[in-house]
């Protein structure tokens, strides 16, 4: 563990716990492991504290590729810069980051155009590797290779992200607050802000209020949406919403023979303005696209199903309603231009970020933030690494 | 015929001539028919003349429900008021006004707010009466009920129209230019300038170049697109193209191994920012969706398919491409105020709309004007009624 706290480990291997994923849903194990220096474009992290995002689970569980073991899981964090490789300017030792699963290069048509988050250069993958260079920075210390998560990795007390995975991060802001910046609720508060656009006096209805569709109700909110529909199985997650803005409430259990979206549709006299789905199931994209106002509504896919899901809508349904069908990846946010505007307003406390960490844990203790999440008792769990 | 041409015909039926649709794809009979005096909110229109619309031919040929026979179709038009119904106080007898088969109550929270043309009052509908009281104001001269088509029935001398389906037309705009108007034009132009709000400099692809690609494009080339890229099986239709603004031209049947989304990514490094389905086959929505831009692009179905038709995507590609999906049911043009906006533009000399009449018939030969757009040999064929 020397190569933690000794001075300088600049150009050197580190060495350092982190929690590694073996098998399919078991217990993340805890090891040493050798942190290579950063390369080109490269930046070495040491991790403040990560928190639990549904992906993290969704490739624990996964049996089959994209899926891949032994690997360091974990993309939602706040870290500090430890080192930088060849070409990086950009940050330096001792920065405050956020590192951020979409890449956001600075150079490409999209990253230089105001309406995509999307990448040309370094595209979202699915990759086990490091991007520009298919290698991973880490081994364990009998030389086992360890895989890469989504180019982030955040479950070690370092990583090696690259460059363009990364925007500075406000040291005012509190780092198990600016941690959730990184993916979940940044994915939710875009969907709402930048990909649907809400506008002031509107009405939203979000299916599922997990983490990231609380995230849309707080995104809604501060666009200023008017009355905000949360639809859940469970009943306690009405309670929850308010905080989050949700005006109203639609246990989808309770509906009796009426589909969700005639309850919407009668709720709103006509179907609501936006509607998003943040569970993942494409019935309830059909669901929510039939409860979003014709004329002018609009459907917002948020949450991830299963790679072979498809979704399905008569043709002269989508011509003569008026209506239109999106997704939001990551939320439509840029990586290094809309978190500063998040930072900012969260620091302006416009927006609320305290109210998703309902559990927090040291890293010892990895997998409980697991267990939380799959009884669906957290919003976000953040896993402190040495606090 | 002494009822068209005596003076005072108000509150009168009118005996005068239509085209009768008797049986599904048997020549149109030209018949005298009775036309009944408006009802309240109800206008009847001396028909100047009137163009051929695909959506004509589809009920024409169709079998089955939704297809009614004996049937008076056509809907695109130029037409004079004749007399007013109670209750109709926008037009006057003598007022020259274009029927339109979408309805604008102006009442409504769809006709009242500017994002939306669907009206909630008076929705479209396929039914074959005049849409208040559900009755018809044709019959023939032994009393046979002729029934009504998309609120319009323009293949006739004279017809009824309620006066949410009549906007004013600019009597210095002439007759055979202003009922194109009254739907196809209107359709393609709306579908790039209403619904996909295309940008100046930015490309679009148009798959199917009949009158309401050809106004896509023209709708596009008014937003300042700067290339726009037709798609055809038919040659000779990048010449014709080339009036409308189509910049490049891709026969889709001359494209060997790679599928015309391939063709179109290479042309415009990464896709097209606005893709236009204009044929009305599901295969080429997919072909049209895959062929627009990630990170931003808007695909639009303008075509109208089999009421059955599907469309398929996979779930994933809508959450991670960024991409949009939409229809435009009469290019989201709003029949009374849009429809003045287009009339001041063709005035302005912008908007052209001369190139779209290919064809001109008078009414006796109505039936070639049928088999003029069967053979693809028009794109708008005008039939006069009283040359």
């Amino acid at each position: 563990m020397d190569g933690i706290r000794s001075g300088n480990t600049i150009g050197k291997p580190i060495r350092c716990r982190a929690a590694i994923a073996r098998e399919p849903r078991k217990p993340l194990v805890i090891e040493e492991v050798i942190v290579a220096p950063p390369k080109m474009h490269e930046v070495r992290i040491k991790i403040i504290c990560t928190s639990l995002c549904h992906s993290d689970v969704t490739f624990w569980k996964l049996e089959h590729p994209p899926a891949v073991f032994p690997r360091i899981l974990g993309h939602e964090a706040l870290g500090v810069v430890e080192s930088v490789g060849e070409g990086v300017h950009e940050v330096v030792e001792g920065d405050t980051v956020i590192p951020i699963f979409l890449a956001d290069c600075g150079e490409c048509i999209d990253c230089l155009s105001e309406k995509s988050n999307l990448c040309t250069k370094l595209p979202f993958s699915l990759s086990p590797w490091m991007k520009r260079e298919e290698t991973s920075r880490f081994t364990n210390i009998n030389g086992e290779t360890l895989y890469h998560f989504l180019s982030i990795s955040s479950f070690s007390e370092y990583t090696v992200v690259d460059i363009a995975h990364i925007t500075k991060s406000d040291p005012a802001i509190p780092a198990n607050r600016a941690c959730l910046l990184s993916c979940g609720v940044s994915t939710g508060l875009g969907a709402a802000w930048k990909t649907a656009k809400v506008e002031a006096g509107t009405s939203v209805a979000i299916f599922g209020l997990g983490a990231v569709g609380l995230a849309v109700a707080e995104g809604a909110r501060l666009c200023g949406a008017k009355r905000i529909i949360g639809v859940d199985v469970n009943q306690d997650k009405f309670e929850i919403g308010k905080k989050f803005g949700v005006t109203d409430f639609v246990n989808s259990r309770n509906c009796g023979d009426k589909p969700v979206s005639q309850v919407i549709i009668e709720m709103t006299s006509g179907g609501a303005d936006y509607c998003f789905e943040c569970v993942g199931l494409t019935s309830l994209v059909h669901e929510a696209y039939a409860s979003c106002r014709k004329g002018w509504g609009k459907t917002v896919v948020v949450g991830v199903d299963h790679p072979a899901a498809m979704l399905t809508f008569n043709s002269l349904e989508v011509l003569h309603s008026g209506k239109s069908l999106m997704g939001a990846f990551f939320g439509g946010i840029k990586p290094k231009t809309d978190i500063q505007i998040l930072q900012k307003r969260y620091l302006n406390k416009e927006l609320e970020l305290d109210k998703f960490v309902t559990h927090e844990v040291e890293f010892e203790d990895i997998n409980k933030a697991f267990d939380l999440l799959l009884e669906g008792k957290s919003l976000r769990c953040v896993i402190w690494m040495n606090k």
